[in-house]
């Protein structure tokens, strides 16, 4: 069995690949190609923890993947990080185990980073190179990074805002050290309107972002809702967007930024689209440069999969 | 992150450890004090396979578990193992990766063996002598071992019965060449009518043990039936029995042993009782050595959680 840890995982880790991997995940969950099962969750409560173990396959790959993430919230008090997780894989062939990528959580952030760069590619206005990001922590980083990535063709043109303008400072000088452009933006509604895309990546729990801030042709890839009560963008401005795109539509509607829309029925539960299906050409996504399209992604079983197999596909034990 | 193989893991395996671990899982179980979220389970149909992963944690040790079992049921003829898996321990403390056993699906056999064994010890006739087992294949080897292993004071006389009389010739010369008491059975009405214990361990698919062939003061313990379609006591023999035990009540109502005589309405949702609760002492068990009582048990993933925790325990390292 191969047994990576984080630092031999990010050694061997291609972007364009793992990115390719991801879209097809996509692809594969919105045609019906995957098994993911419900996620297995334990709690612990007296040490304020908890783990969720997502196991899927993507029909036709040569391993299914079984992803162990835990978080428990009071380790950095204790010099130790939150997250923390393996992924395994196993032959969908003859069940053996095949590897285990000790990577720390690691690749659900870049997995994260790319599904919403992904995104952002698929739905951004033509020629897109004004790029706004809300929130200062791992994946304003990995959202900038992954982005700037898909686009290598032209240098994009980053803005950050935080409510915190120091954390902002800090995250645009470590991506400017990549040699990224990238400005602390001073004032959230000021930068909304002179961005083409906006990427959420904050734990806010109420709206940050309002309707009439959004110029025609924005698209947004909102990162941060991920259960009940967490919202990032104004009701208002998701029930009025052009295009409503998902990973997941059950999720989105039930836990992520769609919730508050569909619970005030002011979208369907068929008003939203699944990316994969952009992806694939089924649906045409954006038809005119003037659309407010919305993605919300609040993450797949298959992408853990997907970059899981990507890793162990890039080595030179394959 | 501690890495064992099998050999390792057999290496450093101790019984009395392992048994009363699995004793306080099943009194853990049975009192509210687990977590164990639903299996979740995957299928190849392509490759003729299966995974299920078991995940959970006993309240008050230390690591959550999660056992990852596959079953490949081509793989013999490719010269491969049809059961292959592995268990990975985490701590329940701060979410960091402890241990994986690469254990190949050896803990779970004897962990079904030592559920057995403790079953039959805690309801056997007092001072029982006479062991039946029947079926010829893997657990019937682990059921009389462990059995044995648990009665250390005096030397058991088992004879083993199977469809297949050569087979049967195997196990019983294997077991006796680990020193133990054995004989094979040449018939098995003859055979259940000597028995005080009787260990069924066969995918049967209609009931091979009839009621009358039963002893007063007989304790069966039936390993086999663990799906809808297998069944290896007459429904009669079940409906008339003294007292009924199993591991978990609605996998034994819903897919065990004891399916189809709550199907025949012959017996309640509430006419089972938790091994768990005569191991702790809230239950008498049997209260006198002229009743048939009847044990089956279909699994829980506790016991991995406890097996792996004594391996955990066991060692050097620890």
């Amino acid at each position: 069995m191969i047994d990576l840890d984080k630092p031999q995982i990010q050694q061997r880790f291609d972007m364009d690949a793992a990115a390719d991997a991801i879209r097809n995940a996509y692809i594969a969950s919105a045609t019906g190609q995957v098994q993911a099962p419900p996620v297995t969750y334990l709690g612990f409560d007296r040490n304020n923890g908890d783990c969720h173990v997502k196991t899927s396959h993507i029909a036709g790959t040569d391993a299914f993947v079984i992803k162990i993430a835990t978080g428990f919230y009071d380790n950095p008090a204790k010099g130790l990080p939150s997250s923390n997780g393996l992924n395994i894989l196993f032959s969908a062939t003859n069940g053996a185990p095949l590897a285990i990528l000790r990577d720390e959580g690691w690749l659900t952030d870049m997995r994260t980073g790319l599904g919403g760069a992904i995104a952002s590619c698929a739905l951004g206005a033509d020629g897109f190179e004004r790029v706004l990001i809300v929130g200062t922590g791992l994946q304003c980083r990995h959202q900038a990074r992954c982005l700037q990535a898909l686009v290598p063709d032209r240098k994009l043109s980053f803005t950050i805002w935080g409510r915190n303008a120091a954390k902002a400072a800090t995250a645009a000088k470590e991506l400017a050290a990549d040699g990224m452009n990238v400005q602390v933006a001073p004032d959230l509604q000021a930068a909304c309107q002179g961005a083409q895309i906006i990427v959420t990546t904050t734990p806010a729990q109420s709206p940050l972002i309002q309707r009439d801030w959004i110029a025609p042709g924005t698209h947004i890839t909102a990162i941060g809702a991920d259960s009940p009560g967490k919202q990032e963008l104004a009701t208002e401005l998701t029930a009025n967007a052009d295009l409503l795109i998902c990973d997941d539509a059950a999720q989105s509607l039930d836990h992520g930024e769609f919730r508050a829309a569909r619970s005030a029925d002011l979208i369907g539960a068929g008003g939203v689209t699944a990316l994969g299906l952009i992806l694939s050409g089924d649906h045409p996504g954006r038809t005119d440069n003037a659309q407010i399209t919305i993605a919300d992604l609040t993450g797949l079983a298959v992408q853990d999969a997907a970059i899981s197999l990507a890793v162990l596909d890039g080595g030179p034990d394959h």
